[in-house]
């Protein structure tokens, strides 16, 4: 029988996790936001407010002069980081939202599990291994939520992509070409974002800012995780001189299948992800990216389709899924030990760039 | 200054190499073809014969039926293989076109030589690196020119992009992604092609028949060659047992520029090389059959490009490229020391993928 594309056009942004009528929800969860760099203003904050199943109350960063005019622009409580810290205004959130650099993230984490406050904090989880181990482990031990902010996995395109591969439609997977890419220093000019050129402060640049895209979503549209790594990263410029300007690596997955993969912190924009397959080839180009289009293309023997449809808010997508698996008590399916995956798959890469040689893992 | 882009237009897909005027060709190089398997009868002679510096004369196979029929609808001169070993007939050519299963190379090219004709041998070069070297060393000890039948090194969209990376367009080429797949045994039925599943025959599959296309293109485009390789290869159905049906592969060129390159004989079609560079981008797709339509898309900054283009004969460039050099006096580029750093290359992914570990070479 063939189905009716009339329902898979009309199912297409449909959430297939959602069980909870949005418009049921009397009481959102509350959400404090900690870290207020562009992405949390431009981005994260306005997908709290527009999801049905979350709201910001509170917001917190180091930067006084943020706090404010955040606060009063959009009526919330502004804390400095130290109130944050010493529980000022602690009963006016559930949740809180950790976007601060990586090596800040900890920190947050045990302050919010210490409350007994579920974390949506963004990825990667920490800037290293170790310190990341330690932010679950205080989720783990205070028995609180964690989710990592992989958009990914709530952009619809990504969720249809994933059906196909379950649904068999490539027959099976062959291997996968990742790359993405940004003129960081060009296009993202706010001083907040520096952080990321310190290796105390991220962990790395191109690989742990932009490589943890590939890795993660291939993990998901696959359903596995590497068991071999191989990479390489290298700087040319100046002001990448403690980090890695650009990556390429290697992930090989059970059965064999490759996923060959490339980031750049200082290369034309391209944002891409294509599997191939025994029986067919689907292709997000763009893919990465939150402030892109969508589209995928999606070819089986003879028959190609280009899918265009309009974008959702991935912010507002992955704040829902967050709010409503939280009101609805269901386990995230990007959570912390999850993240702890990709972390470790980082730090396999960095070693195998510095070594020369392939890294294998056993998670 | 803006350039004229009607000039550019215009000398698209113009001959940038060609010196002599067609037109003023009155013996034009006469070719035998050896082997005629469905590339030559499909592709390489049609390509010859429509070329106006070459003209077919002769033609031979281990197929008597093939000869006879190929010879009687062409009207050429048909050979056994051992007339052709005898020399008979061959004050009627002044080279040779050899496109036999790759082990068979080096007899055909041994004996071109031996009589003083011109080679252009099909790619790659032999099955090993040894037999590669020895067909290259009897065409210098005999003082015949030898050429590997590289396409794309003739393709006008090829020389285009190439044209715009020499001119900075990319600016620092940061990565490359290249793919290449079909399935061999659906879409190559015929028998005479089953030599390529005989690792005696063919010295290896998806790497030696479709791994060389991204390897020698990004050679070409970046005019470097690698200096470390990092491969795995694999097979899974019974078909491929003896050869490798999948391969993944990462080529390392100087200045630390990594192509990340997959190729198949089973997997959905595909054909694809992209280069990324710190300000422009450049894709090829499809980038590498013979019967695909050409297309490029071509980046820089905020301005991108669709180039399409009436597809050339790429067998009739190839053939215009070898007799016009021929006749012209002129080195080719694609010569028998520039195919042989192929074979090593291919020799070392092959030996990277059965050890696991990274391969340099010293070209």
């Amino acid at each position: 029988m063939v189905p009716h594309l009339r329902d898979y056009f009309d199912a297409f942004t449909r959430r297939d996790w959602q069980t909870l009528d949005p418009a049921a929800v009397d009481d959102p969860v509350r959400v404090a936001l900690v870290g207020l760099g562009w992405f949390t203003r431009e981005w994260a904050l306005p997908g709290v407010q527009r999801s049905a199943f979350t709201e910001a109350t509170v917001v917190t960063d180091v930067d006084a002069e943020a706090v404010a005019t955040v606060a009063a622009e959009h009526d919330l409580v502004g804390l400095s980081t130290e109130e944050f810290r010493d529980g000022v205004a602690a009963d006016q959130y559930d949740a809180v939202y950790v976007a601060t650099p990586n090596a800040a993230h900890l920190e947050y984490v045990e302050r919010a599990a210490d409350r007994g406050k579920a974390v949506l904090c963004e990825k990667p989880l920490e800037a290293t291994v170790d310190r990341a181990e330690r932010a679950v482990a205080a989720c783990e031990a205070a028995g609180v939520p964690l989710m990592v902010g992989y958009r990914m996995q709530t952009e619809p395109a990504v969720r249809r992509v994933k059906a196909l591969l379950d649904e068999g439609f490539v027959g099976d997977v062959v291997h996968v070409h990742a790359t993405m890419s940004q003129t960081m220093l060009g296009e993202l000019t706010d001083a907040t974002d520096q952080w990321r050129l310190d290796a105390d402060q991220s962990g790395g640049c191109a690989l742990m800012d932009l490589g943890v895209y590939p890795i993660n979503t291939t993990r998901f549209l696959l359903d596995a995780d590497p068991t071999r790594v191989f990479g390489h990263t290298r700087s040319e410029h100046v002001a990448f001189d403690a980090v890695d300007e650009h990556a390429a690596f290697q992930l090989a997955f059970p059965e064999d299948v490759h996923a060959l993969c490339t980031v750049s912190q200082n290369a034309q924009h391209a944002s891409r992800l294509e599997i191939t397959g025994t029986e067919g080839r689907l292709v997000l180009d763009p893919a990465f990216y939150e402030r892109e289009e969508r589209a995928a293309r999606i070819v089986r023997g003879g028959v190609a389709a280009d899918l265009e449809f309009e974008p959702v808010h991935q912010l507002e997508e992955e704040a829902a899924y967050f709010g409503h698996h939280l009101l609805t008590d269901t386990a995230f399916h990007p959570d912390g030990r999850h993240a702890l995956t990709d972390m470790r798959v980082l730090d396999a890469i960095y070693e195998s760039a510095a070594t020369g040689s392939p890294v294998s893992l056993s998670l």
